[in-house]
């Protein structure tokens, strides 16, 4: 896994490009954005078939002659996301030329691990609000959200069971186990400002970068291809999932557009030093590191400082600095798809990659 | 310290041989309680070494560079319990004459998966109390302990993975979504004083007796035993459970000791229906029903409403009625272990299920 640790340190590395490709990337553009789209609708596309299955599957296993069980769930699933982890295992599996539907049953455990990390989270971080829409333990309480996390999680290791491999259980349990230590470490370092960005890089690849790992290693496993080859499936799955946090953080700050209506400003509120604060404060003046101090450390945040926040932010270059470390680590995931040869699917995972470092929501 | 997680019931040390030897115990409870005890206590000597192994898997198993983890893990699994569970998987696997070491990883794996529940039940009952210690969430927080739940959940599933055994994991999978199905019934159930005998006992088998019967069933599986043993190991399990947790609910009640000095009232202030209220509620005159309506219902609790709660219950013979349930639940277990051959670890799980209920603590 050559790939698999390196955050850069960005504020330093040059703008464009990695080991001399020059990225044809307008980043605000809606031109590229609409391209960008595409290639992810494309792979969506591909996977049809496939995902329907899996979300066949999904509302079958949430369900429960408990009624809140389903309902909470069901709030959660439909709340939607992106569902990128199962379709990396979906379109992996492919990608290999995979013919059994143990995958299916993979890509299911991966998305109720990934559930069930987001009802305990938003326990964890009170956040309130979860893509924009109110978080489940807002609309349920904690105690709901705390059990159903649990249920989901013991769901997905009965379809691990199901999938019948225990290399592949090993896989996932390890990652479960893994987020859950970066999610400790993360709550650790809340309101510390000095926390480096080797720090903030361990966190992101566990909590984060862990199950996009897994997500693409078990469909390896189950096609028991060599152990070369599931290892470029980890790394190419641990450089997507790093791209995709660092994108996420940025986004969190706005991104480049002040007006998507998003939800912005988690990160800020729960006090937590992604790397674009962990960045603006390795340049900071003494102003700007008293302002971190009172909004971060002392958790003293007034109305317009979150604006201030974006402002110093922009000022020191660290979102496109951001976001020029989140493109490295997707050219990353690319390379590690070289171990394979060309087909559909593995065009489809490349583009996924440029797709997540160039999204806007 | 390699004792420091051994059961903390009195100073118990390796059987030799065991041939009905009487161990030298001095326990302050009446006659009957005291030859119970002993019972116990045979047991946990019988499984001496085995326990031995399985507290340093336990206590290798929640190593974890993030300090706050041990830390937390350690705080809980040292404020002790009776360890029953794992045990339970020891003298099953020995009964059998198993001869793999499997079922180590397995009971570590099921005290895992009791530990992990405890912590997120404190956050889900706020209860402040476990065991007349304060409660992990009380000390560190809710956010830590709904974390450190997530990872020696996890942790449980790598012991399991280590232990080989599909069918096993399904097993234990199995129970875990039960588990949790039955803490959200509870939590449902919370408040409503018209919750029948019959839904109590749903509640009761799915939060606590499907971990017993887990927890002997998988020393079938990997024993490689027939199904109808294998149904056997689970219903010994299962009703073992059922006695255990009625008992418990006695003893929050003060069981028939009111200087015992415990911590008791934590099903009466987080408003659970257990089987002694629903046995009084069952016999209540309009003026005890107002009571229980509002101590239950509207959760609306003064001082003294605890002892009025006892007298009531002590009134309509309810704490004997739950004692006399619990007896038949271990009378089942016992007779569930007839598919067995007679052996001294035979012998010591039919005891265990006597001990259990006459245990006053």
């Amino acid at each position: 896994m050559p790939h698999a640790l390196a955050i850069p340190i960005v504020g330093i590395t040059p703008a464009k490009g990695f080991q001399g490709q020059d990225l044809d990337i307008s980043v605000k553009a809606n031109k590229s954005a609409e391209r960008d789209l595409n290639a992810a609708e494309r792979l969506a596309s591909l996977a049809y078939d496939d995902m329907r299955l899996v979300d066949k599957l999904i509302l079958e296993r949430m369900g429960s002659p408990v009624p809140l069980i389903p309902k909470l769930a069901h709030y959660l699933v439909e709340a939607g996301g992106k569902r990128i982890r199962p379709m990396i295992t979906l379109a992996s599996a492919r990608m290999l030329g995979y013919e059994g539907d143990a995958q299916l049953k993979l890509a299911a455990a991966v998305e109720f691990i990934h559930t069930a990390t987001l009802l305990h989270d938003d326990v964890v971080d009170e956040s309130g609000l979860r893509r924009g829409k109110k978080a489940a333990n807002v609309v349920w309480g904690n105690a709901p959200s705390v059990l159903v996390g649990d249920f989901l999680f013991a769901r997905s290791f009965m379809l691990m069971v199901d999938a019948e491999s225990l290399q592949a259980l090993h896989s996932l349990s390890r990652a479960a186990s893994i987020i859950a230590e970066g999610e400790v470490r993360q709550l650790a370092a809340a309101g510390d400002i000095d926390v480096s960005v080797d720090s903030y890089r361990a966190i992101i690849e566990a909590k984060t970068a862990a199950l996009f790992a897994a997500a693409a290693e078990v469909s390896g496993i189950i096609a028991d291809r060599s152990e070369d080859e599931i290892a470029a499936l980890d790394s190419y799955g641990r450089e997507i999932g790093l791209a995709f946090q660092l994108v996420d953080d940025m986004l969190d700050y706005g991104g480049f557009d002040t007006d998507l209506g998003k939800n912005t400003g988690d990160d800020f509120r729960e006090s937590k030093v992604t790397l674009p604060v962990a960045l603006a404060l390795q340049k900071a003046n003494d102003e700007e590191r008293a302002f971190w101090e009172r909004v971060i450390s002392n958790k003293d945040q007034r109305d317009g400082d979150f604006d201030t926040a974006r402002t110093i932010i922009e000022r020191h270059g660290a979102l496109e600095a951001t976001h020029d470390a989140a493109r490295i680590h997707a050219n990353a995931a690319r390379d590690a798809l070289k171990a394979f040869p060309d087909n559909v699917w593995k065009q489809a995972l490349s583009d996924l990659a440029e797709f997540v470092v160039e999204r806007v929501y």
